[in-house]
């Protein structure tokens, strides 16, 4: 079977697996205090080239979401995100859990536009009963988007611009940050970290066995951070365990390397996929590709491939995503290449 | 000043007043189980033909809709709507309050669609993803809609049985239920006693000073809901205060009298606008009229008429509204034909 | 039946019921912009002697409770009152509905301690794992206290001082701020205003037939509280149900006269109980009388008396509660006499 | 530096971290479907001698704790427990976070007592304002407790029974349930799944770098825990992280050989502390022992010795606590022996 239906189908990467084990017998601080963690955000901030960074890691998307958006608005404040979004749909209302309201704009191929987004700043400022509306605080958009496109250096800039405009927290929800960074003409983590208020670095897809690196850009981070961590039952006593993996990933540059080479793979993939005739759903330069396939010829290839049934797209025909990540291999591609 | 801008302008109808007024002096028991509430009661439940009914009496719409709300789902189910749904837009988030997402289907002038709605469940039940999401557990519509729009019986039946075939609550905000029924050629409230899960009769609107009336129409009422009532601050000590002014709207057939008036004084308000010229936004059978006014006339209109600016139509022209109540009277409507 | 059960059995006072009635034909501003509530407002201030003052109107008494402190605290911050404190007990838990912690401190006849409340405080400084625990944000007591008991004005003070060591906001709850203000030695409306943040002036219990004013000391009313009692289901769309009530009892000083009747009328009754060999469980000097009875002699005396159970005392003895109003008349002593 | 801290200062047992690494080039399903995950549980249920037991993975222990309690409670019900239980002072208000009480009994020494859990509910029972109150729907013990004492078997049958009478959920946290097991004489795996309706095992501070197993005993898990789990934010999407560290303790008896282990060690700890005259704040039969040491003493002692200030036991002395766990060494105590 060839696996291409998630990035995280795979243990950790081999050299976060050997530094978790060559550590595992050291006796270290807990809640996060421990000297893998201290190492791995000095990296972190390094990596971003951003002094005034506060990072803190927590253990996977939804729960970094969840406990994020809520550390940062206040209890009457709503998200700002488009239909798309992760928090708007697959976050079984993580969200809303902890009281606030998920407002989703049309998104563009998953893109939030700014336009879309200043236009609905400007109804909600003009509009007379807005004392009676949530009130947006946040903007979250996610990058690369749950679709696999990317914004542009210009289009994320244009957000930023409107969430000042408006004292809007701009946030930007980085569960597969390597793969958009390793595709990206223009944008890296120090241009990411001077154009939003917080962002985080995804390690579940890009490497690790779990664990998100959330990056406050300038000091902001909410007052009583920790305490907000462990109210969303998000602190780990053994904190090591994401400092570790996140020391590993931000030594020798591993996490943008194995990155960027999930994108090669993901470039092959595409080829070899618009080479025998399946349909682009949507144009990804990310990891994620989603193409167009027949219902008949979708049950015989899931016989040799693993890949996501994303939904129908006709009665006739269902969009199907195909997933690469650090793991995939240039022989998983050939053994796809047989079986198209 | 001529007040159309909405049917909450007024106090109390005089023969709710009196009422008030005349049961003060009285000595009752605490909490709702005064006589004038349990009267009230068996006059609702009279009025429905709806034996099997529990009804309770809350203060107001939003806290109305986010009690029955949150009493009927459990913790991670969601309710939906239409976008232009009260719960949707203009209760600041007090369902997401209680950690419930509120799903939003696209209207129909205010309307939601029974067959959006089915293909919205037959997606979701057919998502191979759908525990990562928040369970539909509820439909919520409003009658009349916020548009001023009405559903039709057939409508309401279709809906009524999707809610059926997928075992969601179904739930019909009653804010202005009196205008509905009274302009309705074909829903009375026994026939809704038969078609819906739980309703409420809006008082505040249908003049009372305050009071909605919830009606769960087959003893469903959520176990301990007097509990789920206090949690939710929504418990009057003195609940006379809303028993009383109900037992005086459903003596007599005051509730429908009251708003036929308001009914007919809409009609005659739309066929004024519409004979001088002014176009209408949406062709509303109910008290609230909806029309597209030039901007610079909206403003010397309103030196006369005090009524809704409801957004922007486009840059020139306004939508505004105009609502009549059970107080409106002839008089008022010929002042506006004046100033029109 | 002479009633003595609570002080919300009655409807409005006749000078309240007399404004509404008058007032009824008006048309007004609505959600609280009406010129009765901002006459209400100014005139609270007013008795107050605080022109810094935010005034604000709920309905009733748990509801406001729950607003305020959710209003006021961060999402992660807890409120610290005493075990018989309503908000720990009696309000359904609906301080939790919100997210927020209730710390219960031990009580002394009702009332918390300040010595207690600094204990408690220097140990959460100290705690080195305080990072886990829910932080105490406010302080939260009740004038008079649930069990008829008063504060003093050094009391209060203490507890204030307390409050500014730890940065902690003070909330008083007046559900029977009146009762209260007529039986101290030493507390009024202004000097109150001068020691906590913010407190309400109880109208159900005194006067109205709902209602509660909140008044933020400091122009420290939470930004955008508009939108969260909103959000709390707590905004009447008629707001001049509260206006109108507050108007009338903060005229012609009508909230502190008729209180201090209810005064005059608890006294005369704890003076006929004990003078009838009934014994006080606790020496209360407002409106709330709690005497010890022998089980028997309960079920005989409530033939002709309305009271509360307030609990099992022993197995032989119950603890009673006797509560006189603006409402009580001589007459009703006069017959109590007769029958105790 | 004798580390003594605590019982999560270490890594992973090296049978985990072994297992981890071993099958780390594995590809599996995800979100807990993985094969790993599914030989863990079963291990699990035969240990339980369980068939009919549901086991879910989360990974700590305030999540685990927030997850179950809001899982199994209606929104308008308590949970009850002590004051020293870990749900009411050191989860920073998680369980209140999503809307529960947190109903505190007096404890003695660490434990809940049949018979106050008992009273308390026949005074709720009784109470006539009862509807009034967060209704009790779950009872909380921890096994052993946060003072390290043990239930003993009739203790805990004796709370089971009340939870029986008066229909409340019975859950049990085991966050160091080997170490309980492993000091118990009468309390087994498969004896407490007959005793209680839900428990979890802990890994965290067993052997594992995270996750703790929560077991519902009789096909009792709530309708969607999947979805509430996600909604928590507790859904890891590689569940096999917590599916092999568990499938490893559950191999060959591992997870009590090394609880046994901790327990002899904490043995012969006790011994080493009395027999050098310390004073024992409580008798400890678990991994946690706590005696009160003079503070001069504290600050010499702490520069070898690595512990915890639980808190002041008088001005002079303060209450330590030191704990062993599966990876202490006689080493350690031979060395803690020589700076006592």
């Amino acid at each position: 079977m060839i696996f291409l239906e998630s990035d995280y189908n795979n243990g950790a990467h081999p050299m976060v697996m050997e530094h978790l084990f060559r550590t595992n017998d050291e006796i270290t601080n807990t809640y996060g205090f421990d000297k893998f963690s201290e190492d791995a955000k000095r990296k972190i901030m390094q990596a971003c080239e951003c002094p005034e960074a506060q990072v803190f890691f927590l253990t996977g998307g939804t729960q970094t979401n969840a406990t994020v958006i809520d550390g940062m608005l206040e209890s009457y404040e709503a998200v700002i995100t488009v239909e798309t979004g992760h928090i708007s749909i697959h976050e079984a209302g993580a969200v809303e859990a902890s009281g606030h309201k998920v407002i989703a704009l049309k998104d563009h191929e998953g893109k939030l536009s700014a336009s879309d987004l200043r236009s609905y700043m400007e109804w909600f400022s003009n509009d007379e009963s807005k004392e009676h509306l949530a009130q947006p605080g946040m903007v979250y958009i996610s990058f690369p988007t749950e679709l696999g496109t990317l914004y542009s250096a210009e289009e994320i800039s244009d957000i930023h611009q409107v969430c000042k405009d408006y004292c809007l927290h701009f946030f930007i929800d980085g569960a597969r940050m390597g793969y958009g960074l390793a595709a990206s003409p223009d944008i890296t983590l120090p241009w990411l970290s001077q154009h939003c208020d917080v962002f985080y670095i995804g390690g579940t897809k890009v490497g690790t066995l779990c664990g998100e690196a959330v990056v406050f850009t300038h000091q902001n981070a909410p007052k009583h951070f920790f305490t907000i961590i462990k109210r969303h039952g998000a602190l780990l006593a053994k904190g090591r365990l994401t400092g570790v993996q996140f020391d590993a990933l931000f030594s020798d540059n591993l996490y943008l390397r194995i990155s960027r080479h999930a994108i090669d793979m993901a470039m092959r993939l595409k080829s070899l996929l618009t080479t025998k005739g399946y349909q682009l759903y949507i144009d990804s330069p990310t990891n994620q590709q989603f193409v167009v396939i027949p219902n008949k010829r979708v049950k015989t290839l899931e016989k040799h491939v693993a890949f996501t049934h994303w939904g129908p797209y006709d009665p006739e025909n269902m969009i199907c995503r195909f997933v690469t990540s650090w793991a995939t291999t240039d022989a998983d591609l050939d053994a796809l290449k047989k079986v198209l």
